[in-house]
């Protein structure tokens, strides 16, 4: 398996493209975005729990009932939600795709996100189809992700080349993340493609096992967001055997999938909302599966902690504290933390209490850019990671006034 | 029952008293409390429910399994938490209280608040012995609760008088707050006097009862300290016929200690790290009590919502999101949400969905330092209400760099 260029379009027959088509004010920022299959595909989809629940992701079940879909559109700058037109919009939003291309509405993925509760029109979307349409490219991938950020600083794509029975397969994808996001069974908005022949049910087998350790781990500010979701389309153009069972074939699947996912993991939790470092919490030693993740994510999720990371200061008293409250069935007495960088390791906490450490080497690895924080629970086998972002003055900044 | 003045000495037989004796670097802040009562007194507490707990409520849970204590010692500035000496220099500072006043060593509650991991001296405890016993004083109950603060900006004491069987009562209390609150069980340190005649177990009650509607309602960043206690001392000046069952004097005896204990709730969360603003979520018409409560609770702790009332931008879909997160039963199209301030109300959002709004009419009422966050999920019968604070640019600043 290697990382090659081109996200979402990096398999074959996925074209893509992204637009400014006037649902944001401003101009210089696309907010429509169009993935296409040039065949039918094989899909899977999760998504957020929380009950409330954009129109997009209804329709968008409903779309791929079937286990099939053709194409995803997505629009930044509203999330078409808790809006009394919602499904019509969101439908709308198909039949437009279906209009101008040769793929069937109820075969098109809708997505929206953006703000909460604001009635989204039609109009630009349908003024921006031809161009949409027209823009469509093998190299397009970029200018999609671009297309579905909100307050993301950077696009975020991802793909992998990987073999099965002797056939080159790619997967690849796009993600946005940035606020609200704190995944609970699915999460912000993820697409990914993939030219491996895969059933889809064991489609949907591969997407929900893998978003366990991958974005349900993610949180920047531990609010789940209304449209969360991942989607998958598996349009089979590498020629491989089908995989309709599970065995090597769909364990190499695993392996690829989980590449472009955990690179879109970092992705998002690097550029949080404010972030100015990406943490990874590595949590091991765990006499649970359920243990490590739930120490690692009460730690990703601790605003003291995130501040502290954000002034470069080693508090590991807060990440005993995250710990500690957790719910988690740890031993605090053998508890050790260490923080790592580029620059090094150092090792704060042993045993549950606190040694003798230098705070310039401390204050000199957590300078960095991304930042790894080892909690050794010495307790058992499991291991878990987890990610996210320090909490800053632009976080506060960027929330405080984003309608407007 | 009417407020008044003396906090944590308004009650019969109660002195304090608070210095600087040398735990903090910065000599202008008090460091070092002590609260007596004439008399030994019938004592409760509740402790936080994180795993790592401070060696201060160990030693306490242990002095007060008797059900009696008669003095309160309490240092800020260092939390004597994950130290492996903590224990031992707990039950050293009630022996230094035992050597300078009449109390048992046994009947002393410890508690401490500060940096988790740094080794406490006593030394500078015992070197200020002394000064801090020789300013008890029935008057002293600021002394007391600016000796407890650590980033807290304005101490924090309520009292009240009411009578039970024609005896004057009084209920007094200090309480620190400030960050890393975000209670379950228990809560920060919030010290309560009463000169009511209350037996022990009856005192629990009320109290435990009591935190559950009050301080477990309240976050500040949902970090849950490993230090949080709440400990009431009754020592029955007041001449009342002790309260040992159930009924009218109990009842009124429960709405004295509500009408302290919400007091210092508000106070604690509107003196949140880095507050500009209160915010009091109030939560209507839930199928259930545990409906309301996490509905309040989620809206309150939602990162997101509490940035934009620091921006006062009334944007009503966070406040929707972090209801349909919060793994309550609610039907989210009966929902209606409303803020409120003296500058009037406002209803953003009914049934579901968005309303059409004045913009300005928000901006004014949300730019008020006291902001109400009324939920109406018209879908039963039970109230609550949740108290916490915006996130602002002072939160980050704050924990950026706490230990230095």
């Amino acid at each position: 398996m290697k990382l090659i260029e081109g996200g979402v379009t990096a398999a074959q027959g996925f074209s893509a493209s992204g637009i400014h088509c006037g649902i944001r004010r401003n101009t210089s920022k696309n907010d429509l975005s169009l993935i296409v299959s040039s065949t039918p595909a094989s899909a899977a989809a999760v998504y957020t729990t929380n009950l409330v629940k954009g129109a997009p992701l209804t329709v968008t079940k409903a779309h791929i009932a079937d286990g099939k879909a053709q194409a995803i559109i997505c629009n930044s700058g509203n999330a078409n939600t808790c809006n009394a037109d919602g499904i019509e919009i969101a439908e709308g939003m198909a039949a437009l795709v279906a209009e101008k291309t040769a793929v069937n509405a109820s075969d098109v993925v809708v997505a929206s996100t953006g703000v909460i509760g604001q009635p989204l029109s039609l109009d630009p979307i349908r003024n921006g189809m031809d161009e949409l349409v027209g823009k469509l490219s093998e190299s397009g991938s970029r200018d999609a992700a671009l297309g579905i950020m909100t307050t993301d600083t950077v696009p975020k794509e991802v793909a992998v080349e990987f073999t099965l029975g002797g056939k080159t397969c790619r997967i690849g994808g796009i993600a946005k993340g940035s606020g609200m996001i704190h995944p609970n069974m699915a999460t912000m908005l993820v697409f990914i493609t993939t030219d491996c022949a895969i059933a889809p049910d064991l489609l949907q087998k591969a997407l929900s096992g893998d978003i366990q350790n991958t974005f349900n781990m993610i949180s920047i500010d531990g609010d789940t967001s209304t449209n969360d979701m991942v989607v998958v389309l598996a349009n089979g153009l590498a020629g491989n055997a089908e995989i309709n069972a599970e065995g090597e074939d769909f364990t190499a699947f695993m392996q690829a999938l989980n590449t472009v996912t955990v690179g879109l993991c970092r992705m998002i939790a690097g550029d949080g909302e404010g972030a100015t470092k990406l943490l990874e919490c590595q949590v091991s030693g765990a006499k649970t599966l359920d243990t490590a993740k739930t120490v690692a994510k009460s730690v990703i999720c601790s605003s003291l902690l995130k501040a502290a990371m954000f002034g470069a200061d080693a508090n590991w008293g807060r990440v005993l504290c995250a710990i500690g409250y957790s719910g988690a069935d740890v031993d605090v007495n053998k508890i050790d933390v260490s923080f790592r960088s580029n620059k090094g390791t150092i090792t704060v906490c042993e045993n549950g209490a606190g040694i003798a450490f230098s705070e310039e080497k401390a204050k000199e690895i957590l300078l960095e850019k991304e930042i790894e924080i080892l909690v050794a629970l010495n307790d058992g086998e499991y291991d878990s990671t987890a990610w996210g972002c320090d909490l800053t003055y632009d976080y506060v900044k960027i929330n405080g006034d984003y309608r407007t």
